[in-house]
């Protein structure tokens, strides 16, 4: 940081359980760049309600919100916008002089990509999933008009839940689950134990057409490169990620990075993970 | 700043109704020099029970209390330590994991300057102020225990108010106040309209031993230039200021910068005021 704090620099800042240094990095990255006189740090807390009191008294100007804080942030917020509203989860708090709104970037990213990549509503969908990500989709894909679809998800009540709510179907497995969208919201594909792990088989892919891995990180999982030998339009993680910490950066700045520099900051942000 | 800012960066901070700069540029120049991974900001707050609250759950390890919090923080911690015990004021709240202890570093450098320069608790004393500067000197007086002693306001309700808190005589003018020790405690020889005004007259002067000039800033005082010219023992606000200034830096972080990086720390500060 070149840029000196003074009693007039603007703190945003994140909540987690367990804080990670990405965001920090990254925002902070981009207010240097940006010559914004801003500060980023996050934080955890042991007590929400106070956490968020001390947001709001402190004219803290926005707050990223992680788990396990994305449900329970709801009561204590004081608008609730389309993108948390609709599928219940809170992932943004941005305070206009202790007036705290409520979003979801994530699902802002999400219905975004599938807008932008001109994905039919018409299209059949399997969603494997049933957490945070998972919700964020189902929200997405419901409000985009699309109707038929299957919530796979080896937790049957989660599972169940999450598709009554937009009525939709539930399976245990994908394999019976023939769709033209196949989408994972799961971990299966990432790094660790499950990092070879093809969250839906060749035979579903070869008769799909387009192929969402939301939450992987990085973004080259099998399900990506199987999709990407057969062709198929793909969405990536790597994609939702960038568009939702875009959209969180200019609710609190006002000001939307070029995707050059965000992707520099990006990088910045994950050498030192 | 050249250190970067992470997730285990700690916050220090102040509450102020109008913060200033000083703060902010003086700890976090403290925090460079020194190589500590400390972050001081200054706030303002229109909800000071919410932004303890937010102190607490974020684990904000320092706090300085400004006008107007000084007294209405009192019921806001866990415990008053002797400092601001002593004299109801509080001016820094440490946060030890949640829990939150409550100092006055004024009362704390204003009595050890007494003992520092051997002011024998025998001498009368004359005080001028009832401000909470005034109140954090009768207290260590008291404390110290000198026992004759007139505080000299005009305000008669705050005046009279102080002084039987320790038994002390009250007057509304310094001129019959022969004393030993003279202390200040009110703006006058400061700067703008005082600056000129003697805080108390040649004749009193002349017959004290001991000069105070507690809250003059900078501390070239019309008392205190004649005082030197008298060959009387003198304490100035800049004495004052820096040893609470350190004993608030040292209760934050465990360390106690020189004399010499303080003082480069506080003309940087002062710098941009």
């Amino acid at each position: 940081m070149t840029r000196q704090i003074t009693k007039d620099t603007i703190l945003c800042m994140s909540l987690a359980s367990r804080p990670g240094n990405f965001g920090t990095r990254f925002h902070n990255f981009l207010y240097e760049a940006l010559d914004l006189d801003y500060l980023y740090k996050a934080f955890t807390t042991d007590n929400l309600a106070a956490a968020i009191a001390g947001v709001r008294a402190l004219r803290v100007r926005g707050c990223a919100i992680s788990m396990p804080f994305k449900e329970d942030v709801i009561a204590l917020v004081d608008e609730m916008m389309p993108s948390a509203a609709q599928i219940q989860s809170v992932n943004t708090i941005v305070n206009d002089n202790g007036y705290l709104k409520a979003y979801n970037t994530d699902y802002l990213a999400i219905e975004t990509l599938l807008k932008d990549y001109q994905v039919s509503n018409q299209l059949t969908f399997a969603l494997q999933g049933s957490g945070g990500m998972a919700k964020a989709v189902a929200g997405a894909l419901h409000h985009l008009g699309f109707r038929q679809g299957v919530i796979v998800a080896r937790n049957e009540q989660a599972g169940r839940k999450l598709a009554q709510l937009y009525d939709y179907q539930w399976a245990a497995s994908a394999d019976d689950c023939a769709a033209d969208l196949l989408v994972n919201a799961t971990p299966l594909g990432m790094t660790g134990a499950d990092a070879q792990v093809l969250a839906f088989s060749e035979a579903r892919v070869d008769s799909a057409q387009v192929i969402f891995d939301v939450v992987a990180s990085p973004s080259k999982t099998p399900l990506i490169e199987l999709a990407k030998q057969r062709n198929k339009t793909i969405i990536t993680g790597s994609e939702v990620f960038a568009l939702q910490a875009v959209e969180q950066f200019a609710l609190y700045t006002g000001v939307r990075p070029e995707l050059n520099l965000f992707e520099q900051a990006a990088r910045y942000a994950r050498a030192a993970q």
